[in-house]
C-alpha cells in the first residue's frame, strides 16, 4: 500500500509500505478514508522535531475497519471509526480518569514501528480502548466526514484548551492562535455558553472562519499592541479565559498579560519557547492559572460526537484544501508556507 | 507610639512614629495585640525587594478597634478584630468574586504612607471591607488568639495553595516548603480531606510540626533526590496535588517533577525565580496544571475561623519565638538565620 513518510526535513516522500496486519489481539486494521496534516507535523517537516528516516507520519484519520484481533469486542469489520491522535488501552488508572494521553500503553502514531494516518491504512493498537465508532451513513456523507475528521484532534484539542482556560457560561474569552486549533477553540468556547470571544488573529480568511464559529470581536494586533487592544475591548480587566494554542514566547507571553485576575490560561499549543513567555510574577500577582497540555481527545469523542452528528457545531471549515495521498508532500508544502489552514488528505 | 521600620537591608529599627487616626470615614484603627514576621517580610529585610527608608512593614495582626470612621458599620470600638494581609474595599467586582487580593482600592500594609502591623497601631483603610470580628473572649485566650493570629496570612495562604494544588478527599498531597506556609499547606490539607501528606524538609523541629499537622510521610532530601523519593512512595506516579510554598527555581522544579499526570502545582511562594523552575515540556506532556498566588486570605476567614474556634484546626505550632515590639529586629534576624521559624510579635 501507499503511505507517506519522512526523510529527512522537507522531505515527504509517499512510498510503498507493506500493508499492516493484526499482530496482537487487541489490534485492528484500518484502511483510511481521510487524514489530515496537523499544524505539529510541520515541526517533524520543518526538522524541529527529530524523525528517523523512513518514519510514518499523520496522527489524524477515520477509515474503515478492515480486520480486528481475537480479543477486539467492541468494533468490527466493515465499521466506521474515527482514531484519536494516540491510541490508549482503555483500561489503565489514567483512561479510567479520562487522561488517556497518558495511558501506560498509550503511544503516538508514526512512532518508529508504527504507522501513521497518512497512508492508506494503519494498524491499531488497543483497538477497543483506542477506536470510536461512528454511525455507518455518515461514510457517504462527505461534508458531515470531514467535521467528523476534526474529531480526531483539533476539534478535541480546540475543547480541551476551553476546559482548561475555565471557560464558562456568560464568559468572556480570548484565543490566541488562528490555525485549526485555535478556531476550533473559538467553536468549543462558543459551544461551552462563552458571550464574547475576541479572536487573535491577522489572516482575515482564518478570523472570518473565527467569526463564523463565534468570535465577537478580532484584534489583529500582535504583542504589546494585541495585550492593549484587549484590555481596551474588556474594561481594562483582560479576558477571563484564554486559549493560547501557538506554542511560541509571544504567543504565551500575550496569553498572560490579557487574562483577568482570577482568570485561566487554557494551554495547547506545543511548547517551542512558550516556557520563557511565562510571567510567574504577574500570575501570581493576578492569580492566573495555567492548564492544558496534551489533549485527551479520545475522552470527548463521546461528548463531542453528538454535536457534530446533529450539526450543533461543525467545524469543517477549518480545512481549506484536499489532497489525494500521492499529493501529501504538496500539503505540507502549502501549510508551512501558510497559504493552506488546514490539509485533508482523501483516499 | 512605636512601630517597626526598616532603614536598609538589615537595618530594622522600633521607632516613635504618629499615633494613626482616622482620616478617611471608611478607616479604622486599631491597637494591635498581636502580629508576627512573615517569610516575605525577609526579602525586603535581605534587600531581595526594595524598600524606602523609614517605609513600616508588617502585615499579619490582629487587635482592638480603637476608633472608626463614620461610614464603618460592620464593627466598632472595642471589637477584637483580625486583619488579612491586603486590605481590600470588599465591594468591587473582585471583592464580590472573592479575590479581594485584585481589589480596585486593595493595598499592603507598610507600604508608602501607609501603616505595617509590626507597631503598636495600625490605620485601616476599607475597615468593614478588610476586618473579620473575632469573639471577644478570644482576647483573653493565649492559645487560641495564636492560632487565630495565622488567618491574617500563613493559615490563609497554606489553604490557597491546597486549592490550587486541587486537593480532595482521599487524594494524595505533597508539600514542598517546611516555613509557615508550607506547614498550614499540610494542615488545610488535612482539613481537605487528603489521605496521604508527603512533607518535603529536613529540618526535624519543621516535619515534626508538618507530623502533627497531618504529614504521613516526610521527604528529607533536595532535588533529583526528593523527585524520586516521591516517586518511589506513589508507585511511580507522583502526587495528585502538589504545594509550592518557597518560590524558588529549585522547588519549582521540584514540584512539577513530583507531580502526578493530571494534578495540579498550588503555588503561593512569592517567585523568586521559580518561573525557571517550571518545565513546560513536562506540563504538557503530562497535563499538570499549576493554579495559585497571593491568596485572597480575606475570603477565607469566614470559612476557616470556625474550624480554629473548635480546634478542628490548630496552625498555633507555627510560632516558635514571641518577642515584644521593642525585640522585632531579633525576630528577623532569628527568622534570617532559620533558628526561628515564625516569630510572634506580642504588644
Amino acid at each position: 500500500m501507499r503511505a507517506t513518510t519522512i526523510h529527512a526535513p522537507f522531505d515527504m516522500r509517499v512510498e510503498d509500505v507493506p500493508d499492516p496486519v493484526v499482530t496482537l489481539p487487541t489490534d485492528a486494521v484500518v484502511r483510511v478514508l481521510r487524514a489530515c496534516i496537523c499544524g505539529s507535523d510541520l515541526w517533524a517537516y520543518r526538522g524541529e522535531a527529530a524523525r528517523q528516516p523512513g518514519q510514518r507520519i499523520g496522527h489524524e484519520f477515520l477509515g474503515i475497519v478492515e480486520e480486528t484481533g481475537t480479543e477486539v469486542s467492541t468494533i468490527g469489520r466493515g465499521d466506521l471509526v474515527v482514531a484519536p491522535f494516540m491510541w490508549s488501552d482503555g483500561t489503565c488508572d489514567y483512561c479510567r480518569e479520562g487522561l488517556t494521553t497518558s495511558c501506560e500503553h498509550g503511544g503516538f502514531w508514526g512512532a518508529v514501528g508504527y504507522d501513521g494516518g497518512q497512508g492508506e491504512a494503519v494498524r491499531v493498537p488497543y483497538a477497543d480502548g483506542t477506536l470510536v465508532r461512528l454511525p455507518a451513513d455518515a461514510a457517504s456523507d462527505d461534508h458531515l466526514l470531514s467535521a467528523l475528521l476534526t474529531l480526531s484532534d483539533v476539534m478535541g484539542t480546540g475543547h480541551h484548551a476551553a476546559l482548561g482556560a475555565g471557560v464558562r457560561e456568560g464568559a468572556t474569552v480570548a484565543v490566541v492562535g488562528d490555525g485549526a486549533v485555535g478556531l476550533c477553540g473559538v467553536l468549543a468556547a462558543k459551544r461551552l455558553g462563552a458571550e464574547r470571544i475576541i479572536a487573535l488573529g491577522r489572516h482575515a480568511v482564518r478570523t472570518d472562519i473565527a467569526r463564523r464559529f463565534g468570535a465577537t470581536d478580532v484584534v489583529a494586533e500582535r504583542g504589546d499592541a494585541a495585550v492593549a487592544a484587549v484590555l481596551e475591548l474588556t474594561g481594562g480587566q483582560g479576558a477571563h479565559s484564554v486559549i493560547e494554542a501557538v506554542g511560541t514566547e509571544q504567543s504565551m507571553q500575550t496569553a498572560v498579560h490579557i487574562t483577568r485576575a482570577g482568570g485561566a490560561v487554557g494551554f495547547v499549543g506545543v511548547p517551542h519557547g512558550s516556557g520563557t513567555g511565562l510571567d510567574l510574577g504577574v500570575m501570581f500577582n493576578r492569580n492566573i492559572a495555567l492548564r492544558g497540555g496534551v489533549a485527551p481527545v479520545r475522552t470527548y469523542i463521546p461528548e463531542l460526537l453528538p454535536d457534530v452528528l446533529d450539526g450543533t457545531i461543525d467545524p469543517s471549515p477549518v480545512f481549506d484544501m484536499t489532497v489525494g495521498v500521492e499529493a501529501v508532500p504538496d500539503g505540507y508544502k502549502a501549510m508551512d508556507e501558510r497559504t493552506a489552514l488546514k490539509v485533508m488528505v482523501t483516499n
